[in-house]
């Protein structure tokens, strides 16, 4: 088995509403940030796991997507997966 | 003045305690994840802003992570600057 790290980058779907990222941006207005025109938060999960190939690394992460990390209605994620720590 | 985005990443601060990353850890391994060995939890902000230079707008989100995005006793981040939209 190896190791891998995977880093899943969540992000609200486009077009739909972002209420923290909208209150994100009324925050920086009000810090004088005004030139700010959009602001969407999503989450960076980094995750370590071992795995016996890469497909498999990759295929458990997607899963860990579907079933846990992300929301498939409102969420869209990619995975960057790296061999090693 | 041009258009710049800005993807901020920010992550738990290595050697820190991530309480959010051990709770998805735990999940991970009840739906029969037993292979992921660690888990950290950050947030990916996407900032669209108007700037007039490279470097205006680096600096922007640079003071805007110090202000308000980024705690800086227990977080690190990065800013990835990519001009246009």
């Amino acid at each position: 088995m190896s190791r891998y790290t995977a880093e899943v980058r969540i992000t609200p779907r486009a077009g739909l509403l972002d209420p923290e990222g909208k209150a994100v941006q009324n925050a920086l207005h009000s810090l004088e940030f005004g030139d700010v025109e959009d602001v969407r938060v999503g989450r960076l999960i980094r995750l370590r796991l071992r795995a016996d190939t890469d497909d498999s690394a990759r295929r458990s992460a997607d899963e860990m997507c579907r079933k846990l990390l992300a929301n498939p209605v409102t969420e869209d994620y990619e995975i960057v997966l790296v061999k090693g720590n």
